[in-house]
């Protein structure tokens, strides 16, 4: 049976029950804060997936692209950028088709993996996707936003597993930095 | 004295000595984390008030609903819908008139405590609001977004009580998933 | 060199290293909280600069300016406003030009520090700016959004320290209350 089959057996009843118990379960140390999984975390599940993260978003001068506080830990809206180039410029349904869009949130949802690793050291003490938030820009009567972020989820499930979903914003918005098609937010818990 | 008496009583003072004072006053277990409150809780404002939650939106497959991490709750952006389909779709001003936006917005607060509710067993668990978001989708001039915000904050204040309102955050977005009018962003506070 | 080793040497490793210390570089106290650095702090240094903070905005009925959770302070949404009125309107690059939107931007920033001042007594409780939000009014094909988040992130950056700098979310949304060109969200770490 594959993670997948397992994944939607029960769906309902296990989303809520977990999310419910996710506190409950976690192993806890001494100051009572989550502490990482066993050793089939996410770095071998990327492996099995054969994805391999690029090199992470340089943050500028200002601001960093990621700031821990306690075991939460919140990124930089991160963007389909390469080398701090937009690799996708337009609107979705306006400049860009679907598949492009598509195609610009996997970059966007890579970049924020290797921000993570970077600043955890490996993607294993993640406890918990907190919160997604996708940003799409649009422009008109638009409705199928969920459809990018979609992709977003899935890739995070398949990578995390289905008991560290995190909840989910999203918005259609009337322009982004660089001209790009979308923004992620992520919120993270994390082991010390 | 009316509640709302009460609640004019010195407005401004009390808003923030309450704010600063917040922490300090929760009554908190062994571990330093807020405990619930007394028995006059949100649970008895609600049936006061006569007001009957919705069952809670369903998640999908790869996000939840709600997300807790320590005790904070973090919920997914709520819509106005039944069943997942949107009520009302349109953007205040422009398909939809105030009233209409009115009525989506009541919605999504309502699908915001049922989450709340399945989530936590009880509303009674809610220590505070920490933050109310509301994204109104708008098209051309539009300032009087937080009008539509107004009701939320107002019901939120009524069924919770006034040194539990959250900070807000209003923004007018180009669009909205399945095209309603209005999304909500909450987290609140939460006891073990 | 690897990527790795040009990372850790000068400026942009500075920056990933001390974020990875932050949690273990603060002095915390019994209950493992954060506590306040030492007398060389915000507050001095806003002197230095010659900023004058103004009054904070006055909190509507039902919500409050800043909500505390734990060490965490978030702040309602802050606007380029003097006593509830909107002292800019409209949106950069259609009815305002880049001059009058980073001013905009510069009166929201001072408003924010006046909220965090004003419910902690001190900006030197800042331990760290966990996140900044940038959201500009913008139509059409507008790019440079983060131009106007610049001005806030440098400042903030001048007045906490290259240490305590945020991580960044920017967007181009389709209106903002009251009309103005910019609206800023904030979360602090905060010391007891």
């Amino acid at each position: 049976m594959t993670p997948t089959d397992r994944q939607f057996r029960g769906e309902k009843d296990g989303e809520y029950a977990g999310d419910r118990n996710h506190n409950r379960r976690l192993t806890r140390n001494r100051r009572g804060l989550p502490q990482a999984p066993g050793p089939c975390g996410a770095e071998q599940r990327l492996k099995d997936l054969g994805i391999e993260l690029p090199a992470p978003p340089r943050p500028f001068v200002t601001y960093v692209e990621a700031a821990q506080t306690g075991n939460l830990l919140f990124l930089t809206g991160t963007l389909p950028t390469e080398n701090r180039d937009a690799k996708f410029i337009g609107r979705v349904g306006v400049e860009l088709d679907a598949e492009a869009g598509s195609q610009a949130a996997h970059l966007a949802r890579l970049n924020a993996l290797a921000v993570a690793r970077e600043h955890l050291g490996t993607l294993d003490r993640v406890t918990r996707i907190v919160r997604l938030g996708v940003s799409e820009a649009t422009a008109g009567d638009v409705r199928d936003q969920p459809r990018v972020a979609d992709g977003a989820s899935e890739l995070l499930q398949e990578i995390f597993g289905k008991d560290k979903n995190p909840c989910r914003l999203v918005y259609g918005v009337a322009s982004l930095p660089l001209g790009v098609p979308v923004e992620l937010e992520l919120i993270f818990e994390v082991a010390e």
